[in-house]
């Protein structure tokens, strides 16, 4: 079984601790910051120190067993871990992983309401971290059987180890293909920077290159050019939220590809656990698109790349047509979504 | 007759000076720097001072000017100067323009050899100049004619006014398009920024800002999503080089919009002076496309994105080949590509 050493957070069980890696010091510094509160959870995924569709689902789930814990003794202790459940669920909108962790912890705290200690709150949690290692596992065998042996695949943003509780959506696959072929014609990785939040040049570059995986840099607008030059073999990024007829929100960014991997005859998969899907939307339509700060466009590093007043736009997502793609890799094996 | 009171340089007279706007300092800080020699005209280009492949054109005739002025008195003046023209042709690969401003000042500088002054080799360059002004002018009457009206335009780099002798190729189009409904139905305009030398950010926006045309700042991985919203209505970049068949090298990323605009039945309009057309190259395989340097990639304003010892590519070019071209403007009229 394949294994990566990078982790969005540990959990310190002496002090019933979720210790955070801070994504946004990356890649220059491995800071670690205790969250122990509602607020710091809820402040830690709006302010994007954890990102990452899984992950913030499970430091979600994490965020309701400090609300069970700090009011467990209290009478109207329900109300009030169902206002921090709102609370949490308001960090941010489009992946759907949030909801779902939210109303999975949330059934659990209604079926102990009576026990004497909120320890099974806590397992639950617990439980959704170690099911979603266990689906990554899945989905990077089957991705990597259905893509089989390539050269040269291309990602975006961050889909990877940091993203989630184990090795990664798109990123584990990409660990298992490279496991697979290390040997005889090592994978090559294209990492798109991913502007403007520069995921894949602070993240997908920074955990690649400590798995030792194979990979260069690249600004958004230059896959087309390697498109074009035959020089990307097939595409996999993650998932935000997938709709009931396949249609995928992920990272703005990613229709683009999607559509320049059309037009060039490459595979482009999705790859998302189950705790993606949607079924209450018939199609990506319906999909909530979270619009960010334009400060993240204009401010690189705290430095102004454009001019005073300008207007911007920041949609964080965008939706790809299940029609312009060939698979969704999940952990039951790979959904093809009818054109 | 429309105007900018934007322009990459300044003729100072009295000194016999060209006096270059610094666009790296762009938007923050209008700094002139004035060139005196060859080797300060070749530098200017190599760094980035002057770019724009017409600007390119006229800023190396005065570094024509300059070597004749210098040697004008020497027995060898041909040879020098012809070694002069060569050091300057070194400068940036893929824009042709640099090479027929050369070869139009070196067979000036043939023409009047015998000539008591050098004056005729200034006056040559100041002509390549006034033309520059003129095409800009006429394409963007034939531009404006052929897009119509439209209330949204995306634009790549900079092809305005800052790599231009006049109006800008591509943005003297939107500024002749704005002017004829600025009354009515206002021109908005989409900016790539343009990574990774980010010429959109710096100064596209700054260039339509300062001329009083509202304009949007995007990420370049954002137009897609736009595109599908249906709010870019047309599409119109300049060019470096355009072969005989009409394939067009431009800045890195304009191919993926080119791909994009097909896929979105959206126009998607070159502008391009005389000067740009190299009738050598029978398709755009032949056009050689600049590779630079990685820093420009992992380095936005002196500040580190990625992690150290990233590998990285940095094609400053793409390739679009005549078959995704709406049309070419160029001063003579549309000049519509076999598909």
């Amino acid at each position: 079984m394949i294994h990566s050493d990078v982790s969005p957070f540990r959990w310190d069980e002496a002090q019933r601790l979720l210790i955070l890696l801070d994504q946004l010091a990356l890649p220059e510094t491995e800071r670690y910051v205790p969250l122990n509160t509602v607020a710091e959870v809820a402040h830690a995924i709006t302010q994007m120190l954890v990102r990452g569709a899984p992950a913030i689902g499970i430091t979600a789930a994490f965020g309701m067993y400090y609300s069970a814990r700090d009011h467990w003794k209290e009478d109207d202790k329900r109300a009030r871990i169902a206002a921090d459940k709102n609370r949490l669920a308001e960090t941010r909108p489009t992946a759907v992983n949030l909801f779902w962790a939210l109303e999975r912890m949330m059934k659990t705290v209604d079926a102990h309401l009576h026990d004497e200690t909120p320890d099974a709150i806590l397992a639950e949690a617990h439980q959704i971290w170690r099911e979603d290692i266990a689906m990554n596992q899945a989905m990077a065998i089957h991705g990597a059987d259905a893509i089989g042996q390539v050269p040269n695949i291309l990602t975006h943003c961050n889909a990877g180890a940091l993203a989630t509780g184990g090795l990664g959506t798109a990123l584990g696959v990409i660990r298992e293909i490279h496991e697979r072929q290390k040997n005889a014609s090592p994978l090559h990785v294209w990492v798109d920077e991913t502007r403007p939040y520069l995921q894949g040049a602070r993240l997908t570059a920074w955990e690649l290159m400590k798995d030792g995986i194979d990979c260069t840099l690249i600004t958004d607008n230059m896959s087309a050019y390697l498109m074009q030059q035959k020089l990307v073999d097939a595409i996999i990024v993650g998932a935000d939220r997938i709709a009931a007829n396949g249609d995928t929100a992920n990272k703005i960014g990613t229709y683009a590809l999607a559509v320049l991997a059309k037009y060039h005859h490459i595979p482009f998969y999705v790859a998302a656990p189950d705790s993606t899907f949607d079924p209450t939307l018939a199609s990506g339509d319906q999909i909530v698109i979270e619009e960010r700060s334009g400060d993240e466009v204009v401010l690189v590093k705290g430095k102004r790349i454009a001019p005073e007043g300008v207007k911007t736009r920041h949609p964080a997502f965008d939706v790809t047509p299940h029609s312009l793609i060939t698979g969704i890799i999940t952990p039951s094996g790979i959904l093809r979504p009818k054109a």
